[in-house]
């Protein structure tokens, strides 16, 4: 659990795409973020007010984010001043680099002084049990789709938000970086030994006996031939009820993968729709949610109204519509 | 690489499934194997020599192989003083046990003394890319299977045993401990971080420009809740032409999970059908290999009859019949 209030670091990143986990964290849990931590140089901001570590400290931050990433994945050079002063004035520090906080031996040595927590939320240390496939009690909603990156977060979240506008019990279930410093918990699945994939998913989200809901989060997809193997995993860890479909419209190939076209909705909807009932004969498809970042309105407007006649489910861009009808047939 | 010839060490173990690692080493790889090492008080044995670590090593052993699975998964106390004699008579050691001997001080001392490598199979400390799914040139074929423990690997062997005696070039990609230890190398793909499953395997079986064979052992069963990510993910990066689908005759229930039935054939072969086809257009069924050994041998051939009537593909039992008319369709 990595403890609240945050503060947000983004130290000299000049590139917003580099800053998407803080900008994920205020979009999500704005009353959980005191401030946020730019170096004097850079203009960026995702919106939180600027402020430095002292001030963050006083004003009851627990934990720094490390909000941005770059391409080696550690923390650079620049930026070590400033962390090992948040370990000094008693902050936890929390990370989503490729590279372990343990691996500079300043900060190292600074945490160990404090006996404060360094947390790396790309590593896994938990020791899982392998899966068991066996059904337990709860409701769960999974986010899967024809692709990486297409909103399963997103979408997750939004669901969440709106069932507990709605009076239900429902907790989100992270299951990668920007999710668990959503989250403040969670499991990135992708690190997990891949013997337990689908046990560290069924510990993530637990036989709940109180009627509530876990909206777990999806990663990858079935027709990525990089990542379905963790996609599958998930799944049948999730054992999920309900199934949300997120396709992004327009897009040109598999990320990171040019030449590999995206597949069809109804090849996904049936590919996931097996692979569930492995292990959850009850699981079904009860929306569709678009990412219609590449159309303009009334093509996003006219595309979910078809893919509504065609698959006869709901079908909202989360960002642009909410997710209100999606949910309304969850919880029919 | 694990260095041969092997000197295969069985401790004080007595049950026989306990010893299964050095049985397959001494079926697939006799000649590799200068002798066995057994406690004075057990009567244990896998048909090797039995002869003492300094015999072994007089004979020429490079490496110890620790022939024995405890449930702890550890190197027992009363096997230690063994274990570093063989290093002070420098040879490596390897093992397939949970634990890694650089646990055990004294071990981890006098292989460094030594300069000796200790070699943990079930451990992979090599870091993969992600996988891509680009079809790469060579031959492959993978088995799959419609639950653990049916036969792959032995299957797997003995079809590239096979294509070896008819003058192919046939290469063995071992992708389990027992595999690691006969072909000397291969990937643990179980104990990979999730993320880099495919990528693992794609790296396991390179392209191969010489028009020979890569023959890849499979893991566990896309209809297992526990492992169906790992097969996934190792499906898409074998990249399999041809498929041979393994499986045992009257088994009561998926290994480990009693109440669950295995999976039809048919459904396994459509599964496996779809999930190769992600990276592979071509791919296609080649072969049943039958593990048969709860029925006797007339019902094993009928049942091998009727399932090549059924799917219109050579059935046989590896161990019972070879593997020969598979072969010859595969090499059609």
């Amino acid at each position: 659990m990595i403890e609240t209030p945050y503060l947000l670091y983004l130290g000299s990143s000049r590139d917003p795409l580099a800053v998407k986990t803080a900008r994920g964290i205020m979009i999500w849990r704005p009353d959980s973020v005191v401030g946020e931590v730019v170096s004097a140089e850079s203009e960026m901001t995702v919106g939180a007010d600027r402020m430095t570590i002292e001030e963050g400290a006083k004003r009851g931050a627990k934990t720094l984010i490390i909000g941005y990433a770059n391409s080696g994945g550690y923390i650079e050079e620049s930026n070590l001043e400033d962390i090992v002063k948040a370990l000094e004035l008693g902050l936890n520090v929390a990370s989503g680099l490729h590279h372990d906080l343990q691996e500079n031996a300043l900060i190292k040595e600074a945490a160990e002084r404090q006996n404060c927590k360094l947390h790396n939320v790309r590593r896994s240390d938990k020791a899982f049990k392998v899966g068991t496939g066996t059904k337990r009690p709860g409701n769960r909603l999974l986010t899967v789709g024809t692709d990486c990156s297409v909103g399963k977060m997103f979408t997750s979240l939004a669901i969440q938000k709106e069932m507990e506008a709605r009076g239900e019990n429902a907790d989100f279930r992270a299951t990668g970086q920007t999710g668990i410093f959503i989250a403040g918990e969670g499991v990135p699945v992708d690190a997990v030994i891949s013997d337990f994939i689908s046990g560290s998913v069924e510990s993530l989200s637990p036989a709940r006996e109180d009627g509530g809901w876990d909206i777990i989060e999806g990663q990858g997809s079935l027709f990525h031939p990089a990542y379905a193997g963790v996609s599958l995993g998930l799944l049948h860890g999730a054992q999920p009820d309900h199934l949300i479909l997120c396709h992004e419209a327009n897009r040109a190939h598999m990320r990171h993968l040019p030449g590999r076209s995206v597949p069809e909705l109804e090849d996904c909807i049936k590919a996931n729709l097996w692979a569930a009932k492995v292990v959850n004969p009850e699981a079904h498809f009860s929306g569709i949610a678009l990412n219609s970042r590449n159309l303009d309105k009334a093509e996003a407007d006219r595309l979910c109204a078809q893919l509504e006649r065609e698959f006869k489910l709901p079908c909202q861009d989360p960002m642009r519509h909410g997710v209100e009808r999606i949910v309304d047939h969850v919880l029919i």
